[in-house]
């Protein structure tokens, strides 16, 4: 059963979405929200519950809130632990991985250097270290909980993704179990073959920040 | 068995965490964080994953991320919904009572008026009326899914008992369903008590506000 998730034309909220569906092994088409008549059309017809994009049409059902959606395809995908004490450790580590992606959330809407610099300050020295430590400790899995692959992987991939490209790889020579896991990760056909799609965005731009104000302002 | 809650001496993020476990009957003890002595301490004893509270130990284990652990004790609870359906619509609004919260968590740290006046110009006639016609689309169960309660129920109550603490029932009066679904909901047993007992917090408050700073900075 095909997906159809409505957003702008980036990554922003709706990535972390993009990536589960991907992992989970869910198609799904994008509905590009450009303007700002689409986006009233949409609040007018009651699609949007709390009036907030991303939205994601699947089976009849409209599904809102990402951490929400995320949880909903990662079900079907069996990406949420396969016990009670994994479920518990991958809710856990997937929550900090939002926290640590928030910190890049604003690109370019909060400046795009101004937001770099205060990433590489606060955000990369404090969860590095700690999802280095994590995957070292659950051995040569290359995976953050247990043996296979959970929303935990696809929380810290975005953000990994993030680094590497706004930042550069250099930032990530000091985690050695990271740059594994990033290899790791890559090298998954399902995220391989998302990354490589037209479905995957490109990083925010100017002309991406001016389109999304003119939608929601 | 028992949990054992570290936070300081108010709501603030904990107090989701408090009520899931008051209504899934999970019995708690509180070890307020006074100090900043306390806090390092813990943070050396690596025992918070992120060096942030809340914290809870339950049967050995460390858990944070307050949506995490308000999962993990709703499914003790079967706070979470009986089918997918159910699972599904529970989430999305259950995060949806959180952006509504989030309108009042720097009540007294971003000032006390503003940021009442803020949630009253923007939070209240945006979420209410949506949560009202949930509640009156859901019937006479009193709940918003289904016809028992869940986390969307108690995210809901406790931005609504907020409002009726800090802006006065009367702003509930345009919202009959949202008013029939708190006196609902006051009137459980589980929840009732936690509210007459000592460990529900009062709200903030200058001194609070001074001693929450004294740790964290």
């Amino acid at each position: 059963m095909s997906a159809t998730l409505y957003y702008f034309d980036g990554r922003g909220k709706a990535e972390i979405v993009r990536l589960t569906m991907a992992a989970a092994n869910v198609p799904f088409t994008h509905e590009i929200i450009r303007e700002k008549k689409q986006f009233e059309t949409m609040k007018a017809d009651g699609k949007l519950l709390f009036g907030q994009l991303p939205l994601v049409e699947y089976e009849g059902q409209l599904l809102v809130q990402s951490g929400s959606m995320v949880r909903f395809f990662a079900s079907k995908g069996n990406l949420l632990g396969s016990n009670e004490q994994e479920k518990l450790k991958i809710d856990i580590l997937f929550e900090g991985t939002r926290d640590f992606n928030n910190f890049f959330m604003s690109y370019g809407f909060n400046g795009f250097n101004e937001v770099l610099d205060n990433a590489k300050a606060k955000a990369l020295p404090k969860y590095l270290p700690i999802y280095n430590s994590l995957l070292n400790k659950n051995g040569s899995t290359g995976y953050l909980v247990g043996s296979k692959m959970s929303i935990a992987d696809i929380g810290l991939l975005e953000v990994v993704l993030t680094i590497e490209e706004l930042l550069g790889e250099k930032e990530l020579e000091p985690y050695p179990e990271v740059q594994n896991f990033l290899k790791n990760m890559k090298s998954n056909d399902l995220i391989s073959n998302y990354l490589k799609s037209e479905l995957r965005p490109r990083k925010n731009d100017e002309k991406y920040v001016t389109e999304v104000k003119s939608v929601l302002y």
